[in-house]
């Protein structure tokens, strides 16, 4: 495994042990979990050469995020990254400085309209576009061919694709599973923010997930109606949709997929989920 | 010469006409005159084969802006560009359409900062990142190894070159010199909105701009105090900056090249122009 932090140092290695092979990018804010883990074997089987990203990138905090309080913890990242089957062919592209992705007056912003106005995007307004435009410059500075994303952020995933189909980039996308506890909760690194009661409580939100979903397939009408008793009943739920898993709008006669996704405020700490299913 | 007006004639030239060549763009909004010629001409000198685009693009006009009346003079165009010497190696794009541009649900902006909230950005919000995005597109659709654009849209040029950079294009960009009438007005497709009297009078823009030139030379304190006495005692000037050139920011101790750029409101109409000089 080759860990490089700068983009003088991945020039080098692009140009010496990434040439003529087919790159996978899998873009991370490190602080990896098992969910992440995934992402890099299915990288691995799927392409010859996998560049890792870790990056914690301020442009896609608002003000009064976490960004300071983000975990970085490196060390730990490559050493989980070194004992995976295959680690020789992972580059592990980790910058020390947010100028080696956003080089002195980087004033360059993509923006995918449409898509963010709900959900993740209405509570978290500028952070898709700041999603947007750093994952641009990881593909334009991974050189990769394909890129691998987890399904627990299923919006940013759309937003991404449509950014991809939009803008014509030569890179194939591919979305991965949510990986979860146990308990059914969907790993995260903010899972650590978590007290031990907290933890044990986050486990209702894939049950309702799960619920709507079942609720749904019964009867349409029943589980829009429980939606909406459940955000009402209880405020921490930030949003909770029944959506057409395509276009994020609502389910109409065209639906062939439904996504139902929430976003819940344990305490200061913000969770996300989803699952999707066919009709 | 050849005329193609879908994505799909593109395609198609590009895989049997274009292939193997270097490509100069020279993107229009068509009513060709002198100005545009010139860039075509250069593009001929500098690559084998050119592309000229005609599209007048809807996402860079304001609400209230000449979108709808913008002059569209197809077969003109065509005659202009036929009779230049090298016509066999011009290919020309004039989509009928805005889907062959921003294809069905094409949703994405890219955006410049920093340098678009002023002069004509300050008068036009939204203008440049219409402009970005169409060039965008236009890149990308020409494959085209180089870019050639009119120093009268300077500030157009500085953004579309920070475009270029930030996202690490490959593509290399020329700006070509202005092209005036005998009594100095810049060449430009809204002039023949004007009366006769209109564009006799319009020759005191190039005048004022060369008289700022001569007094910041001389002294650059009279030059801004004449600039402040223009701009109060003349309310048609849109705007009238003397800025350092490569920034677009105030004159500092390390300017080396100068711009004096204005935009005039001669009856409905916005006239632009500008001087570069070095110091």
């Amino acid at each position: 495994m080759k860990l490089v932090t700068t983009r003088s140092e991945l020039s080098k290695i692009q140009e010496t042990g990434l040439k003529n092979n087919t790159i996978g990018l899998v873009p991370t804010m490190g602080n990896l979990h098992q969910g992440h883990l995934e992402l890099v074997k299915r990288s691995l089987q799927r392409t010859q050469k996998t560049m890792v990203t870790i990056f914690v990138n301020p442009k896609q905090f608002g003000p009064n995020e976490d960004f300071e309080k983000y975990p970085r913890t490196l060390e730990a990242d490559l050493l989980k990254l070194k004992e995976l089957d295959g680690a020789d062919n992972i580059v592990v592209f980790a910058p020390q400085s947010t100028l080696e992705i956003y080089p002195e007056g980087f004033n360059t912003t993509i923006e995918v309209q449409g898509l963010d106005n709900l959900l993740c995007g209405a509570n978290r307004p500028g952070h898709f576009k700041g999603v947007t435009t750093v994952v641009y410059q990881l593909f334009k500075l991974s050189g990769a061919d394909m890129a691998f994303f987890g399904q627990k952020d299923f919006q940013q995933f759309k937003i991404i694709e449509k950014m991809v189909h939009d803008l014509s980039l030569e890179i194939e996308l591919e979305m991965c599973p949510i990986i979860r506890e146990p308990s059914g909760l969907a790993l995260s690194s903010r899972n650590q923010y978590l007290s031990s009661s907290e933890r044990e409580e986050a486990r209702l939100i894939k049950e309702t997930l799960d619920h709507l979903k079942e609720l749904f397939l019964e009867n349409r009408e029943k589980a829009l109606k429980k939606r909406e008793d459940i955000l009402f009943h209880e405020p921490r739920w930030q949003y909770l949709e029944v959506l057409d898993g395509s276009h994020l709008t609502e389910v109409s006669a065209k639906t062939n997929q439904v996504v139902v996704a929430g976003a819940f405020l344990m305490g200061d700490t913000r969770l996300i989920d989803n699952i999707l299913f066919d009709l």
